[in-house]
């Protein structure tokens, strides 16, 4: 440090660029410049507050050599659902505004969906008949859109619907929905030698074409749901073609399987807001010793974003904030502890 | 390097200590001693040759930037089976023999086993009768040993088996009968930025307990056969429970299947010995533009391990090694191309 405090004056880049030359003096320089940045703050989109401290604590504590806390680097690992925990959730799942979009896309192709259900409600916009179709025919809806292809051809399908499409209220593309906060806490986490995953019950294929580039987490580290693909060689390629069959539903009492075949370790850190993610928080956090820590993000906030738990279609919230009283899991209450919510916010 | 050049009568070490207490010439020694390190030979259990320079050839092509082959980072992913590719599987898969043991150590709760095929034959050490009881003979004794306990108490009888188990002809731990220069590649290719997966026929949570400790592959990069697991709360703790139904089996067109689900990237190179690993070579290495590499581990060496092909019952080459010869895969032969087998040579 001080060569730059005794000389205020210097235009700071200027004596930067100079001592470059120098690559003994810059290597030291290098090192001061990173005690700098880690003494900045690494969540600045967080409110200071009792959520905040909570998680730099936790942070703090696991990664203190010699401390009673401690865990060894290949043992910190964080999980994070995606919908509504990383990205925005409503008015639905972004997932069913791509199939939805789909159908669209296809229904030149399929004259006969114009007097068959669910299709019929898709293409005439006709939500509530359609939301009446239930689980059986929002399924036969991401079957039919997401099977028949093959894996090469299904990511750029998602490439490019992410490209145009846009959220009916901010007008923006989805890949810019995404939490700042959260992006803040998933670059923390990594800076502290955590191993980063998604565990979502969304579309594991949907996730893989974008995490890596919005969220820094490649898809290696992306578990979610599935269906089916069959390998074959085609005129000596191999392809992996995409089947109209469930393989795997990452959510609920499944997102501890998913993250155990994936994974292979429990992780230390789990976040979610829904009762989707009660299991992997219970895997995360309970029946052991070490410190261990679990948040669910509390959508409180209208004006900003949206505001809903016990009673919502999309991302229901109750259960599982019960429990975190029980379980002292960190509550993010979106409208007290975030500063922004979006990066363009 | 100058200063050891100009001065060679000095203890090295002596002059290395001495060196770090002057930071800035510790720092630039260093960084002269990485390079050294870089230029001594990283594969030192490969014999000269053809197998070794085409290993070398395609990490320089996939790592020079700029070149016509260059593979970022983040893109360098490696598949490895296991069984016979970086461990021992003669005179039978590991997996086998620990399930073999399993039955005997469980025989004591289960005296209906005396009169019951295939577990008699087991207990008698009939292995013409238990061979005789094909796949769906196996297939159970998996299961009956596999599953029936929680994920934690099954990696904990994989550790312990581990422990005081032995190789009938080398009397050495399993762990031990790993492949030296297989050891060296997977180093070789992760100090080139290569993220390094296995993807085994055999048992996911068999292999997660030991895989890091020994190949420096952690858990979440080992994909392998499973059984379906339960997740439950028992006591206020959280449970994977191990069933007794197979959930996936990683093995032929499954590890095209397994690779995609795990890594969600196509490896661009991918390391077998058996007509197991076929699709896998394929998946990684064809229909492709880019500098791929396939490599098959040929086991021809009766003396120092075993050798076997088209005709063995554990670890068959026959369509595999056709293939090789066709998609231009390297193929080594541990006679000719490696100078140890195991690191106790």
């Amino acid at each position: 440090m001080k060569p730059i405090l005794c000389f205020p004056v210097l235009d700071r880049r200027i004596l930067l660029s100079s001592l470059a030359m120098l690559p003994v003096l810059s290597a030291s320089l290098r090192s001061t410049s990173a005690v700098a940045q880690a003494q900045r703050d690494p969540l600045p989109s967080w409110n200071e507050g009792a959520t905040k401290a909570s998680i730099l604590d936790f942070v703090a504590r696991v990664t203190t050599q010699g401390g009673p806390f401690f865990v060894p680097a290949e043992q910190r690992i964080a999980s994070f659902d995606n919908d509504g925990t990383l990205w925005v959730e409503q008015p639905m799942y972004v997932q069913l505004a791509f199939a939805l979009d789909r159908v669209k896309a296809m229904a030149p192709l399929h004259p006969e969906w114009k007097d068959k259900q669910p299709f019929k409600a898709v293409l005439e916009d006709d939500m509530k008949t359609l939301a009446e179709s239930g689980e059986r025919g929002l399924l036969e809806l991401v079957l039919v859109t997401h099977a028949g292809m093959t894996t090469d051809e299904f990511a750029k399908i998602v490439s490019d619907w992410l490209a145009t499409a846009r959220h009916p209220r901010f007008k923006r593309p989805y890949t810019e929905l995404v939490y700042q906060p959260m992006l803040e806490l998933l670059a923390y986490l990594r800076a502290n030698g955590f191993k980063t995953f998604i565990a979502s019950g969304g579309g594991i294929e949907f996730m893989r074409p974008w995490t890596e580039r919005i969220y820094g987490v490649p898809p290696d580290q992306v578990i979610g749901s599935s269906i089916k693909t069959r390998f074959e060689m085609k005129d000596g390629a191999p392809t992996l073609f995409r089947l109209p069959d469930v393989n795997f539903i990452d959510d609920k009492a499944g997102k501890p399987i998913g993250i155990n075949e994936h994974i292979g370790r429990r992780p230390i850190a789990a976040f979610g807001n829904s009762d989707g993610d009660l299991e992997m928080l219970q895997w995360a956090t309970l029946g052991t010793s070490g410190a261990r820590f679990g948040l669910i993000v509390h959508h409180t906030d209208a004006e900003r974003e949206y505001a809903y738990d016990r009673q919502s279609h999309f991302g229901k919230l109750d259960v599982a904030l019960d429990a975190a009283a029980v379980n002292k899991w960190t509550v993010a209450d979106m409208k007290k502890d975030w500063k922004r919510i979006f990066a363009f916010d």
